[in-house]
């Protein structure tokens, strides 16, 4: 199997140490706008060599996984020079752009849109781990407009790597992703900057920190110039999330100022359902 | 050494399992308002004996750990019991309001108010777990209050069950907390209220949410009974958390609806250094 990744991060490159455990004689080729991953892939074991991204001629897979701005120029220029035997699949958080960027393409049949919902708060090839997609959901977007064969081809990888699969619109991911991730990432964020913000004397404060805190600011540790582009291209939706959040925050508070504490019970006590909920999944 | 635990829930029945460990002939007598509680306690080998809250007479330690408003009524009523012998520590997420409550009380000498920063999203008695306390932070308030030798005795058990221990006033202590612990639970309680709002399909849109949306929204789960009282006894430090946060996501609105994703993207940046803060922790 020969593939190219086209942005050694976490995705690309957990998706290249997996193909590599699958099949033994893959050949990993690794495309990277930044020299300093492209050394540390190869040292890590994470692909075989490194190319330029002209050379992206035949392939088994094209794996793009770059920031999703990056993502809507190099697509239509990949797949100007792949064969028909070549499956590209990106695998960014929002889903409608990047349908849009390929609509009228000659090669859209080669392209597949999928969205692995699996990942950490760390980037680059150092994030990149083993088996990080086992029991993941992989979220496939317009699957008929893929060709058949490489449809069947996404689709097989998708399973060896132990994905479930989940089909649907690029605009209905966009819009329900904007609450079940993009929300929390804002959420997470805000928070940090709060805490960060009030406490001058960080040591001190930071020693008050238990598990709770780190748990609910982890996400403040995520990449800047992979979420910027995210929220920028789901701008509409990512806004429309943190107008309810930010309204029944403003309620809690209202409810905690005028003493309502049966209510403010009462509130907690309905969102804990989210413990069945997430067991559940 | 017999302990009274007032309050057999995951803090109180952590520490019973914790200094049976620490000392085989420790006797650890249970006292709780609910009795499948003290049954599950006994089964779970967290107690050996239950007992009535009068019978608290003679013992090393009466560990009181039970919710914030509880402990209010309950530890006048305790101190009134104890001979010259016993520490009783409560381990309270709110500092002021216990100790105003027993400023005056001719046995105030007895009694440590405590915050050990440890804890998981779980309550009740299967809740309990070993090893909670080590590594952790014990905050303990107004030291100089306690008789010496208590203070003593206390101090050895904390260091016993693996805590670091920081001096605070009650006061400076509500206030900070508010930011890395109580603000926390708000901003997870009404993430979660703000995705189940909006997927009336449940089902379906969890599955769409990863291990981020996870983290974000654990303390969700938390017990209201335990909550509300925190939140009404650190009311007006925990509205301005609140008022900071609301105000930061607002902006990060305004930010991103005015398309200015430079700053978008600063803030994040910003906001990153949360891992070198939780770093050196």
């Amino acid at each position: 199997m020969k593939v190219y990744v086209i942005g050694i991060g976490l995705i690309g490159g957990s998706m290249a140490l997996d193909i590599q455990a699958l099949d033994k004689d893959a050949v990993i080729i690794g495309v990277d706008a930044n020299e300093n991953h492209l050394g540390q892939a190869i040292e890590l074991g994470i692909i075989h060599q490194k190319a330029e991204l002209n050379e992206v001629v035949d392939a088994d897979f094209v794996i793009l996984a770059v920031p999703v701005d990056i993502a809507l120029g190099l697509l239509p220029k990949i797949l100007d020079l792949v064969t028909d035997e070549t499956l590209v699949f990106e695998v960014g958080s929002t889903k409608s752009p990047i349908c849009e960027a390929v609509v009228n393409h000659p090669k859209r049949r080669n392209f597949l849109a999928t969205h692995p919902i699996a990942g950490t708060e760390f980037s680059g090839p150092t994030a990149a781990i083993r088996n990080l997609f086992v029991d993941k959901t992989n979220i496939i977007c317009e699957v008929e407009k893929t060709t058949f064969k490489l449809q069947e081809k996404g689709l097989k990888l998708f399973k060896d790597l132990g994905m479930r699969i989940r089909y649907m619109e690029p605009k209905s991911h966009d819009k329900h992703i904007a609450y079940v991730s993009h929300l929390s990432h804002i959420s997470s964020f805000m928070l940090g900057k709060t805490v960060i913000e009030k406490e001058k004397d960080e040591k001190d404060i930071f020693d008050m920190a238990g598990s709770g805190f780190e748990s609910t600011v982890r996400l403040a540790k995520s990449s800047p110039a992979m979420w910027t582009p995210i929220f920028k291209q789901n701008k509409k939706q990512v806004v429309k999330s943190l107008e309810e959040y930010i309204a029944n925050l403003s309620q809690f508070k209202n409810l905690l100022e005028s003493g309502n504490y049966e209510q403010i019970f009462h509130e907690m006590e309905n969102t804990n359902r989210i413990k069945e909920i997430l067991n559940g999944k």
